[in-house]
């Protein structure tokens, strides 16, 4: 991963700010300090929590595997599904004959719901066919428990022996973890200062990975190696420099950050990151407002805005360095129309990459860019952890609390006073 | 489609500021005047274009049609995708014996191309399966021509009636339009004053839709009853009340529109009315930042923000009133966990929608409802019609022209020449 940018201007200040906060999370990572908040930053390295993966896998991997179906919401799916799609989720509908699939039963939707029951009852035979995860840190949250309950209740009778097709994923010893255990489902465990949106280096994330046959220890060396370049003290490290460059911005009052992917299959990291900023910057009445763009589809959308209307965003503009390849044919079937005739899309895209940075250096418009070496397992794990540990560098210049989500309470009383009252 | 709003405070004078402009929209409507710039408001109710796709379908739909290919990006595919997903698109990747199926081929991707024409070689074997549409305003757009280019001069090959299953969608007249008739392509005109994103009820939207068994007349009807409503002077003029809520509080700062609807289903259609916020009214350095949410995947992802970051947003929540059912099992799995045991989804989803409208009234930040009656096509019609016009109207009211996207050529320009260079 590269990571590419001009900084405004001087900053010494903010990293002065910041050295002693990195120095704080060095620590942390050379103690394996899970009492800490950042215990996050413990994962990628974990061989204890690899182990524990690995004999659940060994356990319920079978040669039947097709579905592997992840039960949550919010943390405890964003980051798996953003893997998934990276990797072959964009494309699941025009690759119909590969296995495994990953299914995600996220929000309460009772048409899903429904068509999800009817495309079990018709197309999985075999218990072996299926692996189930059912993730909720808190152990006590809404929609997987409902999901769980349609899902589960519907498939029992079918298969006897579904428990042993399921895994429980959640806090160490929460009311979930004994639930699990007393009804006999096994369960993986997430340490208790992990909160759900840095968890995806946890077994939230590298169980269900690893059932879709995902390439977890390549993942986790990505994280590691990007972790080691973010608590130095040197100019690789990104997610000082993103963070300074992200804070700066927004004291300027550029409060939108508008991560720009030039490939489809990453819209759902974007998504992944929209929770990471969301939920741990967004809070005494400031914050920045993550958004998500997809080059070139935005640039018959949103381009005019970001280059004609207010200038109140941050950019980063996301690509990989290799790219397939596909031809332009050279005997072209709309000659007096075509430009491209005989090229490779591969070249194209990337002009239409370098005429998007050139505009926005054009036009004064705050950006910097991420250039990832290939998009495997590899690459998202460092630019993951590059990102979990910018948006902890960014709340502590922000002087927010980067782990907690107050206001996500308030819809969960009004809406509780709603079900009661029925 | 009922919409639920409360005035911020008295907002006579943008009605008297507005009342001039829908007259004329409503004289453009009453002479079904193409040649204003609202060319778009005569779409709903016209017999002609509608005759035309009505002829074009009787020549290429079959009996064993199963892939309707869009090629096509921004206006030209945006809205028809809208409507795909509402309906079926969704959940695809779950109902694969469900035809025909609609693929979108927007930007130029070598691995999603490549992935394409794999899936094309391996399921398609009989030329009256497949339909495509080539869609391009200009009729000089890149991706959709490389992206022809690539899809056709590989099907060519394996299918000598190729030409007979393509359309052609472009402006009247265009070089496009004497590309198709010079090498026997079928075609279909686009009104020279209808530009892309206004243009779902013409030939761009409405060919496809009907190939893919969408009723399109029904969806005409929806955007026409509500096209009636929205050049009233009356409460039920929905497009003036929404602009002018949009416009009030974009005086106060608030820049950002957030479209929280409470469907996965309708997150396209909520990326079909960026474009049209963000290219018609994101200009001469003002505009609205448009976002989409969807409940309750976002509330565990983006409400912290909502409601504990800065207050810069006004949003719109969007629910259907009709709901599937799905029950949750009356004897829990885990009963010590379980607090929804025998209720349907229906009412838990009910409950969540009205706990967040509660939530966003409690924490005063502005928002209105949007309830349709159900999500078919009348209901998005409706929607899109009422969309399309609020816009308009919110352009008049902020004084930018609803029409052009100058700085969509910025990158185009630099692009270019990348690409000369080489």
């Amino acid at each position: 991963m590269k990571f590419i940018y001009t900084q405004p201007h001087d900053w010494t200040e903010q990293e002065k700010t910041l050295a002693p906060y990195i120095d704080h999370c060095k620590q942390v990572v050379a103690t394996s300090d899970y009492n800490a908040l950042e215990a996050s930053l413990c994962l990628s390295s974990d061989k204890e929590i690899l182990a524990q993966v690995d004999e659940m896998i060994k356990k319920k991997k079978t040669n039947e595997l097709k579905y592997i179906i992840v039960i949550g919401i919010g943390g405890s799916n964003l980051g798996t599904k953003a893997l998934y799609d990276s990797l072959y989720g964009s494309v699941d509908v025009l690759t119909p004959d590969r296995y495994p699939k990953m299914f995600f039963l996220d929000t309460i939707d009772p048409k899903a719901n429904t068509t999800f029951l009817n495309y079990f009852d018709k197309y999985i035979t075999n218990e072996n066919e299926f692996s189930i995860s059912i993730i909720s840190k808190s152990g006590g949250t809404t929609e997987p428990l409902v999901n769980a309950e349609i899902l589960l209740g519907h498939l029992k009778k079918q298969f006897p022996n579904w428990k042993d097709r399921c895994v429980i994923i959640t806090d160490n010893n929460s009311k979930m973890w004994d639930e699990g255990k007393r009804i006999g489902i096994d369960v993986l465990g997430i340490p208790k200062k992990v909160g759900g949106r840095y968890s995806i280096l946890s077994a939230v994330g590298l169980f269900p990975l690893a059932m879709a046959g995902i390439d977890i220890r390549s993942l986790l060396k990505g994280a590691e190696s990007m972790r080691s370049l973010c608590i130095s003290d040197t100019s690789e490290n990104h997610a000082r420099s993103s963070s300074i460059f992200q804070y700066l911005y927004l004291q300027e009052g550029k409060a939108i950050h508008n991560s720009f992917y030039f490939h489809p299959e990453l819209e759902s990291l974007g998504k992944w990151y929209r929770q990471l900023v969301g939920e741990s910057i967004g809070k005494d009445n400031i914050g920045v407002t993550p958004m998500v763009s997809i080059g070139s589809v935005d640039h018959h959308s949103m381009v005019q805005l970001y280059w004609g209307g207010p200038s109140d965003k941050t950019t980063e503009l996301v690509y990989s360095k290799k790219q397939s390849s596909c031809l332009v044919p050279s005997d072209p079937l709309f000659p007096t129309l075509s430009t491209t005739e005989g090229k490779d899309t591969a070249e194209i895209v990337s002009a239409i990459q370098k005429g998007t940075a050139l505009t926005y250096e054009n036009q004064k418009q705050p950006y910097f860019e991420v250039v990832l070496d290939d998009i495997n397992e590899y690459e998202i794990g460092a630019y993951m952890q590059y990102k979990m540990m910018e948006i902890l560098y960014l709340a502590h210049l922000m002087k927010v609390n980067a782990f907690d989500q107050p206001q996500v309470e308030l819809y969960k009383i009004e809406t509780r006073k709603i079900l009661v009252k029925k």
